[in-house]
């Protein structure tokens, strides 16, 4: 007998791009085989020894998983205590990291509908791309100082799979595209042009790179993200996102005292300005954010002294409700606390998702204090087409 | 859209045992789906840093994988270096341990052909057995002091692969028994009756365990291990295995001055006076030792000094060639450096395995320095009937 060839190919690294094999990034409402989730550990990112963090994190893998098998993924020290907090359906994995973004470490999965010429390097329908990391901006503004483990847990993610690897030497987080999967891709000119990425390459060869790894057309770049989203440089996925291909929601605030209005404004006008990569104009939805909402003193109180970047009382948090995850059938979005704002949210995604559950996660800001959101915490496997 | 009811379901504890589920542990020859194997590490049980076992471990690991995919599980520190050893078609997750021998740490895995009345319970065809575990005997002569790591890998792979978890209070590494798959278990006194694993348990206690969670119905007692085979108080892989149902390999030795002359006396008498679960006489092949080969100087002072026991030169290693693996198709067996034995062995296991390809692993005396040797090292997991 001989081992089964189509997983020894699959092991491959493979060579090219995405593209030249016949994949893409589809959208995030393409049917997923799983969702992915980190779990939150460091002390100096996550108060109180993260533990309110592990709750609420429980909370959004056990909504999801309602919807779609999860995986957690807990280091070798949280392994146990993960496994003991979250519902026994949900997979738990060791995979060790320095922050649980798995949005922005994991791998981005791409799919290809048929096998291409090529079929002998790989005859997966799902692989996965392993972008470069430096905790978004390294010596310049990085989040925190080691990243060894997180530069790994895109390939590891791909071994469990057995998915075909695509790695990639261009620094990007996840949360800093979004794609409609008809050829259009969202990004934010703050963070992929910013200087602590990748300092060499111009704006066109970044477009160039995800169109030959996302399988895009046409790439619309929206100048800033959120208000306050410094941790991030203003990631795409705090502010803007597709509901389907010609539509999206947008963040966004009626107080034009407030710094957010601007960037709003500005957004709206890009994208009003724009078609995508069909050609078609933009319908744009606007989602109030919440609040303002501001880092109390005790909660930074909570935090521990380590090499993440110290978190200021009194600092805005970067708050938004289009940091929803797309699970199959659902919508899981966060809740801030902010009753009317809260409501208004669900409301305005029941009508722009009416074929899907609205699942509201409460306390959602405990993980807005780690820097993030529902969405930068998941990553969406699709399922095979 | 829902959850995969299929993943939900294999994601349970199952309660009762086993057997009350139909499941069996099939012999080693049946089709396996994956061999799983550990990365060894530990520099008080592995000379230099390992470095020797880990090029030993890499041989056998791309050995197996020529006739089944293999997993190969590294902790934190070590993935990325077993990563770079390792051929690309291996998989390679991330699970830490204290050390490195998957057939005692890890699930033994059992099948079962159709699905039982209790479909409810869990709908897969392959599940684990999650033994209890004490580093070969605790406190009372274990070889380490820590394992609490090792506590976790069987719930780990199970994990993984999503395969329902049976776990057992009673201690027992899969190392202490071979079974034919149909209906019998071969076993030492040595090792299970050894008051340091279950010593409130007696004998009668221990076979109904075996029976329920093994599915075998009669439990055939050798009386010791191989002589020097302290470590783990004698286990059977060391000393007999099944070739196929009714057909036996028996460590030996030609020496009556050699301490093994006496075991394997007394190993032969018990094996010709019994019968096997269907009432067949054993066929006895007797599988000559190498050496006597004894720990050097120069390897006992590759050791650092830990929580280890220490390993004193000058000390028999417990070297013998039934601790094969029975791969899909091929036998993968140890060569100690002892030419006479080494081609012995290979031609009698030739014999034995007549539709097998027989893969001789140079140098495995490295892996007896850590104490066991290439069965030891490996789990098979077997293909879903």
């Amino acid at each position: 007998m001989n081992i089964d060839l189509e997983e020894r190919m699959s092991r491959m690294e493979l060579t090219g791009s995405p593209v030249d094999h016949g994949y893409y990034m589809p959208a995030e409402w393409t049917p997923h085989s799983r969702c992915w989730i980190g779990w939150p550990e460091r002390p100096d990112n996550w108060r109180d020894n993260a533990v309110h963090a592990q709750r609420v994190f429980t909370r959004v893998a056990a909504a999801i998983s309602r919807f779609e098998p999860v995986t957690v993924c807990a280091s070798s020290a949280q392994w146990k205590n993960a496994r003991s907090h979250l519902p026994e359906h949900i997979r738990v994995v060791e995979i060790s990291m320095n922050d649980s973004w798995l949005r922005d470490t994991g791998p981005t999965f791409v799919i290809r509908n048929s096998l291409s010429d090529k079929e002998k390097l790989g005859r997966s329908k799902v692989a996965g791309i392993d972008w470069n990391f430096n905790a978004y901006g390294g010596e310049d503004g990085g989040a925190y100082e080691d990243f060894s483990l997180d530069l790994l847990i895109a390939h590891k993610v791909l071994e469990i799979e057995n998915a075909p690897r695509f790695p990639q030497s261009m620094i990007l987080e996840g949360g800093s595209i979004h794609v409609d999967g008809e050829g259009t891709c969202l990004t934010t000119e703050e963070c992929l042009l910013n200087k602590n990425r990748n300092p060499g390459f111009p704006k066109v060869q970044i477009e160039d790179e995800l169109k030959a790894y996302l399988g895009v057309k046409k790439v619309i770049w929206l100048p800033h993200g959120l208000f306050g989203d410094d941790d991030t440089n203003g990631h795409i996925d705090n502010m803007c996102c597709f509901v389907r291909p010609g539509v999206v929601l947008l963040s966004w605030t009626d107080d034009k005292l407030d710094p957010q209005y601007k960037r709003s404004l500005e957004a709206l006008s890009v994208l009003t300005s724009e078609v995508d990569a069909k050609g078609r104009k933009f319908d744009i939805i606007k989602l109030h954010v919440p609040g303002p909402l501001y880092l109390t003193e005790h909660e930074a109180n909570g935090l521990q002294q380590g090499d993440a970047k110290p978190r200021i009382p009194g600092t805005r948090l970067a708050a938004s409700y289009v940091n929803f995850y797309i699970a199959n059938g659902a919508i899981i979005t966060p809740q801030f606390g902010d009753k009317k704002r809260d409501d208004e949210a669900a409301h305005v995604l029941s009508l722009a998702f009416p074929d899907y559950e609205i699942v509201r996660i409460e306390d959602a800001r405990e993980i807005v204090l780690g820097g993030g959101n529902i969405h930068c915490i998941t990553q969406q496997q699709p399922a095979s087409p």
